[in-house]
């Protein structure tokens, strides 16, 4: 018989690597949902690192019957992922939802670090990543201003090519510049970084999407893209040239388009993703349009990266309001993306 | 037997002035398209200022049949309404869809002109104004920025205190700044405009839409609100004391909010209105939700203007595409907020 060889086949039957995120939120009752809708929702097998308690009890909360089934390698998540919810590892802490605590962030810290150790090992086909509390995190020694960029140093890739996309069932968006002051904006916005992150784009949903001529629309900076110039220049000097260089090379980028009405339906259909300039002009029609199923996206990197568009959400952790949609959605597109890319 | 008085209630009567817009635009098709739904959309009587011509041109090219029935005061508007869309005034152009024109831009004038005039006066209820080219009208003779400074000035009032609201089905929203660069909007976000912009749209939502004490959701200016000052200061040093200014005054306002996940379905009932820092932060959630039936009313107004929320979209001028679902929802929301104010 053939050994098993560790290329892009073994790779995509892999189990999807889910990280807890901080477990004072809601990320430990999704994944609960998540894994009792498994079959409704046709979800590949995943296991999670650490938390089994959190997980009970965070599954207790909300009523749902959750085995968890302790798992010392991945491997073993497939068999065991009908039956119950797999946990690697018994690292773990004291539930406390609602309320975060150093020792939650800790856990949530050496659960994220493991996932990735074993997505980039080969060992899980792509990672899900819980949300975590920055600041919070930061204490337990978390050095980056978020997972994306704990993602990319892990990759050995520098911040700005681990690219944030936003996808719904509407849309996908991706803001050029992110987590930045509005001030900063304009002068952050050039050239050479459109060009840069519209190739990543163009080549992920290539790898990844299965889209093997993906049609991106480029936004403009200013009001009705500013309107040849009366109010702003950006496009003109900046993001014009940048769609031209851009087209010249064969990708099937347009724009500058005015923001505003680029995200009505009868729009979306004329691209398949949309590169907005800055955070709320890519984050308002996506989680307006798509709040409960959006997913968080990293492209560019050697390996599978989702996560459910939300956050820790602390004040109704534990009461059984937050919706699971969003994070199933994540684990859902990590392993499309990740068979995609071993096919 | 008493004369009838000019006041509230005989206001309320009169019929909608409603201005042609650019003639080589879509607003002559939607206006015949809203005259011949009257019946099911339960329109107010309501009259075009001039254009008789280029009115019939557009009906013909939908295959509306539209009797067109010339009247020499709004007051015979009410008893021709039935039957002939009524047009005051004998000014007309050449039909010339597509290709605007200057004799198109000199007859858009007069209408907007006239009609406002009438509705200051009393003899209409309200304007509704059909979309310009603003380029193209500067050339006519048209010295302001857009039609709400027309209005402003119109009747007295600084361009500031006119204030733009866009209304759809499912949301209202209004922008702090409008037309104005992203770059020059950090600047331009102060306190004071806060207060100002958001009194008025208190007073204007209690005075026309019925609502005594509006609930205003007022956005950050930066990502996430700006998370405590760690991603711009302006949300506490400008936004909040603002919000708090207001809350002393007794006003039902709440915020920053972040504006990325303000506009989503669960949040929408929250909140009456939402006052945004700029343009495409107030216009890209109701474009994206409410594309063909956004109205833009301008609040603060001595009298009652509503226009539809799309522009004069002169390539599809003329070819039975455009949608007269915002000019129907325009007019409608014309009469009621005369309606409001009469009772």
């Amino acid at each position: 018989m053939t050994p098993p060889v560790t290329g892009a086949a073994s790779i995509a039957v892999a189990p999807l690597a889910v990280s807890l995120g901080d477990p004072s939120g809601i990320a430990p009752e999704v994944i609960a949902e998540a894994w009792a809708r498994r079959g409704d929702s046709a979800l590949a097998p995943f296991f999670l690192v650490g938390g089994a308690s959190v997980l009970r009890a965070a599954a207790a909360s909300r009523g749902i019957d959750l085995p968890v089934s302790p798992i010392s390698s991945p491997d073993e998540a497939r068999v065991v992922f009908e039956t119950a919810l797999p946990v690697l590892g018994d690292e773990d802490c004291a539930p406390s939802p609602g309320e975060p605590t150093l020792d939650g962030a800790r856990l949530a810290l050496h659960s994220l670090t493991r996932a990735v150790e074993l997505t980039v090992s080969g060992e899980a086909s792509a990672i899900v990543t819980g949300p975590i509390a920055k600041s919070k995190l930061a204490q337990a020694g978390f050095a980056q201003p978020g997972q994306t960029e704990f993602l990319a140093d892990a990759c050995g890739l520098p911040h700005a090519d681990a690219v944030m996309m936003l996808a719904g069932p509407s849309l996908r968006t991706v803001p050029l510049t992110v987590h930045e002051p509005l001030s900063a904006v304009p002068g952050l916005v050039t050239r050479e970084l459109i060009e840069r992150k519209a190739r990543i784009v163009a080549l992920a949903l290539a790898r990844d999407f299965g889209l093997s001529a993906p049609r991106i629309a480029i936004t403009g900076l200013n009001p009705h893209a500013g309107e040849d110039g009366r109010m702003g220049r950006e496009e003109l000097e900046v993001i014009a040239p940048a769609i031209a260089a851009l087209r010249s090379e064969g990708l099937a980028v347009t724009g500058p388009h005015a923001a505003d009405a680029l995200f009505a339906a009868h729009e979306r259909s004329g691209y398949d993703v949309a590169l907005c300039m800055y955070h709320d002009q890519a984050l308002i029609p996506i989680k307006t349009l798509d709040f409960d199923q959006g997913v968080n996206v990293t492209l560019g990197l050697p390996i599978v990266r989702t996560s459910p568009d939300h956050g820790t959400a602390f004040a109704i952790a534990g009461k059984g309001k937050a919706s699971a949609g969003a994070m199933i959605a994540a684990i859902r597109m990590a392993s499309q993306c990740a068979a995609a890319r071993a096919a």
